[in-house]
């Protein structure tokens, strides 16, 4: 039967000790799409992407936010990332983002990287919400997890 | 034609100036839902929902990153809020996630709200990840925003 | 019978809305006592004291941690302090703190001011752990509250 | 002669320099008890401890603070926790908390345990506050400290 | 004579009580210069500004340090940024910074100024170190400060 | 050509992945000098240097920004410092101030060095701001970089 790693025999909450885990090189990629209305897209093509300030305002969030995911996620530990890279794909009625975080750490990174496509989700929406009032963040998953 | 708010004339970034806004009262209801397996639903009332942590821990980090959804969207202001209220309805293959944020201040809180709903469906994410590696977090967005 | 304020009417936590209260001055005290080795107070009288570090740093902490009381304490409010002040009297075998926090805002301060001095204490203790293996911080209580 | 590590020969505060020590595994355990009114004891026995909130939310807001540590007590180092631990023993007239924190780092944990079990016992108190005025946090100190 | 506000009768650090003050509207401008290579300089412009990330980033690093400025600066009060704007003048061997913060509340915003404008030359600093070794911030100054 | 080791090959914004750099003994040292008037400092040799609380505050500002660097300066890394040490000269017109970090990490610590001499300035100036108007905060640059 499947064990939830975060509860103890009691039902109570915990950190999982990771004490005695080695330190492995991890990888972990999250997807997920900001859906907009099509005229949000050619507005946003038109004004916004040729000086590209809203996917680099997106990015700097998402970088920021997944250094921090241990402040954000009660549960998470600490973990120095190496790298956080984050990229849009500009569709006809979504904005596609994918956020990759890697660490050399005694636990994964996959709660780093859908912070950080999270949070660039929102950054996105809260830039867009003056021109467009029914956006949806969908499909928040992990995509890849790698440990080696 | 639809203005960026967070846009200037030459394209680039800009926090919104609301030195001349008055005051008002503002509330804001945000929803998603997680999807998960509904092996994991039936694990989690079996185990992990009499007791309750669960959804206790993912609503305390929603509420914390409310209180600082400024710090972690770049363009929004701080705002002093008034409550964050999260409520969870547990479905057979999903996790719904209501969040209501208020607050006596010159600019909206839907991003308050967005925040805390995708910080307490990534909490819920966190504590069933061991048991579920397909989990998808969906449909988030705004679902009333008042100003009285 | 006596009410939680942050808990509903089916026990869960939940954040107080402050919304339809009046922004009011407010003030709080809050004393707790670090107790150490008579030799410890000595030295520190010695070595320490004179050039005044210890204390200077401790009450620099104290302050920082009361203009973050919300980010640590989960279900407060962020409040604007208008003032926080911190005091210390060092006494043959403890060093006696007093903070005070005031705010013009909708919900007392008590938890800023208690947050002060546990912050002052514990970065005395920090400060002396190497001469003292012993200390207890003690008697923590609120011993003001004001409105006006 | 006893020396403060934290204070250079002219009494100037200084951060240790742990850049010659070798990373060990470390753990620390602190202990205090929040001191209640038995009626307040009762009260959450009879409605606040059958749902759990009250200490979940303190055990939560324990163990993200021991993970911010370094941000509250200035001359603390950053040290990634393997583990936080957090366990309440309700009592007729109190509350007892005992944190345990460990990390495998070049300097050790007891800051950590003190700051968990501090805030623990803070974060019951303002949800107690409502019903009893008079609660006293006390005799917090280290219980046990390990390096291997 | 003039006096510190900072420092009470004892030359004892204090944090200014604020709580008589009416809140008001202020504003205030602060400059600064990145000193840069020739060659630093022609680099950016043939490969930085065109997509222009470098200044997007700093221009969000320093929005984001203003809003912070009360956890950074000890002494400061936290206040509710109306408005921050952050430009930069690309010249020969130099960018130049100019950041202006705006509130309404009880005191001066120069010190978030400063801060912005000091972290928008270090954000930019971080981006060139790499190419350039010898870059220096200089001639950081408030250029304006209003109230009305 | 000089590489931007920050951007990519179209520009974009990046962090660096140093998932593959061995962990060294990393220093850095940063100087700078707040400039001001003469009468400044003799007020502060007067009243504030004899207590001596004007640099200690400055001194802990400095050490608890460095070890936030990476939440100040977005494509910085998260470091472990294993020591951050600050000094003050107080001259007839300036206070100098320099700043050593250092670290056992996978990248380099100058921009935790400037940040901490930066943030020592700006709370120095914070502290003198009642007194002078006029203050410059000057000649922010690297003196040295060491690794082994």
């Amino acid at each position: 039967m499947p064990e939830f790693s975060h509860l103890d025999s009691t039902g109570s909450a915990r950190m999982v000790d990771v004490g005695a885990k080695p330190p492995m090189h991890r990888r972990a990629t999250a997807e997920c799409r900001v859906v907009c209305a099509a005229e949000t897209i050619r507005a946003l093509r038109d004004r916004a992407l040729p000086k590209g300030d809203v996917l680099t305002v997106a990015k700097v969030a998402a970088i920021q936010a997944a250094k921090r995911c241990d402040e954000l996620i009660p549960l998470c530990h600490s973990l120095p990332l190496d790298a956080v890279d984050v990229t849009f794909d500009v569709q006809d009625t979504a904005i596609h983002i994918r956020a990759t975080a890697s660490t050399t750490a005694k636990t994964g990174v996959e709660m780093e990287a859908l912070t950080a496509a999270s949070i660039a989700a929102l950054t996105i929406y809260d830039m867009c919400k003056a021109v467009d009032k029914a956006m949806v963040v969908t499909d928040l998953r992990v995509v890849e997890k790698v440990k080696e």
